[in-house]
């Protein structure tokens, strides 16, 4: 046999460059802008055009710290403190060494905050869905899931990594899902995922109606609160508890990477559904724990969420306040449900100019948001208003964004 | 149709608790132990028996915090400071509002370490290997995939979950490997995905003879180094560093969470390799930042470990003595080239009873090692002893050893 020509390196590279180009030319090609948040002086940050150049002095309308949360003085107090006492890292998988006491006390409190048995820490929201949710429909011998279609890109990924057969329903219809229930086999398992807010649309799901129908064909259920924990029920525990609904529900996932200011994620259920997913998810199993100086901040974030009912009402107020001022100045925003705030642009290189302008001519930023975190055709800008955007920032906002609207000659709202 | 009768809630537990039951008859059932770092004291911690029991004092003898850094003063202290500065998240993925400055900066500095262009976080080892692993798999059109018949579960994770072709080659078998690569179509992109040191035996890949393989069938070269980073080369970047190899690999992926002493995990590589896992890995896309505390910890981390020569020595002198002394005792200890002191035992409830005995009589705390972290018959206590694990500690847990090995029954060296 002839030695075979090796392919050359350059021959990925050509791979890797066309394939990137094509982002571009499509204009969804992603620049990370550089951001120094400001502990004390939130929404405000810093943000560096370029590596080395001067920072700029800007108002962040995008982040997920959605409370502010992540310059609270009590969980930065937390932190310095558990380093302090222990370190750095948590030095090890949770088998091996790393399961620390702090990580062991989170999950305890994080089980009782969701009227659960049992809670379950992971490096992030994203590992706790994939873990989940690909060792549940595995492991349930011949599973079946249903998934919402709006579900989240890691909800996805657990499901299909999973191999196991899947069903979509389209978004929030339990019609469509009682109709995909009752055509699958009566004696299969059964799985329903879904998210309580979804976060682009920031629409909500009718949970009781989704559970009767899991309920009437003997699903297990599994809510995604990821864009809800901590913001709403009167502890903060999210849509289920706000509505009394989470003894109905077998898992709720959440995270501590928004609403909490942190990072890494969760589920909560039965002690023994937590433990099965606990024993047989490689995601889960072979990976460095959470360290302790996380788990010793989400501790301290969630006792202050607890009792942020007053943080939680200004949130809302703040939301609708700017809604209602976007739809005065005729701009096309989303009638969302929720805290967040969607202003529709409906093309890739129209929303990344507008939020360019945004950033460099009113020192406004908002991260344009394109295909494929959302469908192509509803690119939109995306603002979450916090307790820290007050009235003053709102109205600069609606102000700069009308001047963009027609500059660039974007729709306004119909 | 009738109406089906629900799988009652009972139907799932059932199966849970059967699957719990038969990994507790196996003797592989886990029970994490509950431990509590002590900075400043480190090797030693606090171990509480039960969720309320007080603490007892113990010697951890498999934390993968391989050098102490998670004590390190000047990695403490920059993330006690950065807290103060930027608060407790990055508040955002990438994308959207998460990029902070710090993690910019850490990623040219992992960059500038191993010698390639660009470097990508992720929030841990596993997830880089996964993220990473499956959109080249998965991406490179018609891919073919050689993996190490040892390779971690992360790499495992990313190859099954792109769906490409793959095939496993012997553990550094290069012969095999070659074999392999050449009964693969020539035009076909490859990757042959490996780790430097494997990190339950303790060997090390023959890298130069695999990348050789790589170029004559022009495969991507992915190197795992998350045993190795910090701990081997001039500057601690690794195998590869150590063997003048790095511009070998098209990709070289580590952890911050091993000898970094935190969390978090990479890839380093050319900037258009990087960019392309940037834009198309859910992994790395749909998922909160590592948030600034951990980036500024880890900027630091690698600062003192570049530095480290002299930590290093002690760590490679200490793994050393401690074969030695082993090796002298009778104790059937792995002639391991590295770090990693693997002690057989060859049956999980043995490897569970003995180390139960360290713990509870002689306060060594060693974690027992069995499938599916380890083949079965493999069963080890896997002793990773640091730089401040000091000759009395050594004698001391030599010691033990022997008391339990007699004890238990268990094999001695042939
Ligand atoms: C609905 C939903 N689930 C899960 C996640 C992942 O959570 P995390 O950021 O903690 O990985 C996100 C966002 O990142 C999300 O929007
Ligand atoms: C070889 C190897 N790769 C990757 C990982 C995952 O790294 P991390 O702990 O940062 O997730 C581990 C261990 O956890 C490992 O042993």
């Amino acid at each position: 046999m002839p030695k075979p020509t090796p392919t050359s390196a350059g021959d990925y590279t050509a791979i890797f460059a066309a394939r990137l180009d094509a982002l571009k030319t499509e204009g969804r090609y992603r620049v990370f802008a550089d951001i120094e948040r400001l502990a004390g002086q939130f929404p405000r940050a810093l943000y560096r055009p370029a590596p080395d150049a001067a920072p700029v002095d800007v108002t962040v309308w995008c982040s997920n710290d959605y409370l502010g949360q992540g310059q609270d003085a009590s969980v930065m107090a937390a932190m310095q403190d558990i380093i302090a006492r222990t370190g750095t890292g948590a030095g090890g998988t949770r088998n091996i060494s790393g399961n620390s006491h702090e990580l062991v006390e989170l999950e305890r409190d994080l089980a009782a905050w969701h009227e659960k048995e049992a809670a379950l820490t992971f490096t992030s929201g994203f590992v706790a869905n994939e873990a989940a949710l690909s060792v549940l429909a595995k492991q349930l011998p011949d599973c079946i899931v249903f998934s919402d279609a709006a579900n989240h890109a890691s909800m996805i990924a657990g499901i299909r990594n999973s191999r196991a057969e899947y069903h979509v329903f389209r978004h929030n219809d339990v019609a469509h899902l009682r109709e995909l229930l009752a055509a699958a086999p009566a004696d299969r398992p059964k799985l329903v995922a879904f998210e309580s807010v979804y976060s682009m649309d920031g629409d909500i799901a009718p949970i009781a109606a989704i559970c009767d129908a899991a309920a009437d064909f003997g699903a297990l259920t599994y809510l995604d609160e990821v864009h809800a924990v901590g913001l709403y029920g009167p502890t903060g525990a999210g849509i289920a508890e706000r509505e009394g609904l989470s003894h109905r529900l077998d898992v709720i996932q959440g995270t501590l990477g928004k609403a909490f200011g942190l990072m890494g994620g969760y589920i909560a259920g039965s002690n023994l559904l937590v433990d099965f997913v606990r024993s047989f998810a490689p995601g889960f199993i072979f990976t460095t724990a959470l360290p302790p100086v996380i788990a010793a901040g989400a501790r301290a974030s969630l006792k202050s969420l607890i009792a942020a009912t007053e943080l939680r009402r200004r949130h809302q107020a703040n939301a609708a306040r700017l809604k209602e001022l976007m739809a005065e100045a005729g701009l096309p925003v989303l009638a969302s449900e929720s805290h967040i705030v969607p202003l529709m642009v409906g093309n890739a290189e129209a929303c990344r100019e507008a939020a360019k302008r945004l950033l460099e001519r009113h020192k406004i930023y908002v991260q344009p948001i394109n295909f494929p975190t959302v469908p192509r055709g509803t690119e939109r800008l995306r603002f979450t208003p916090t307790p820290y955007h007050d009235e003053a920032l709102m109205q600069a906002l609606v102000t700069a964004l009308r001047e963009v609207w027609r500059e660039l000659f974007l729709p306004l709202a119909a």
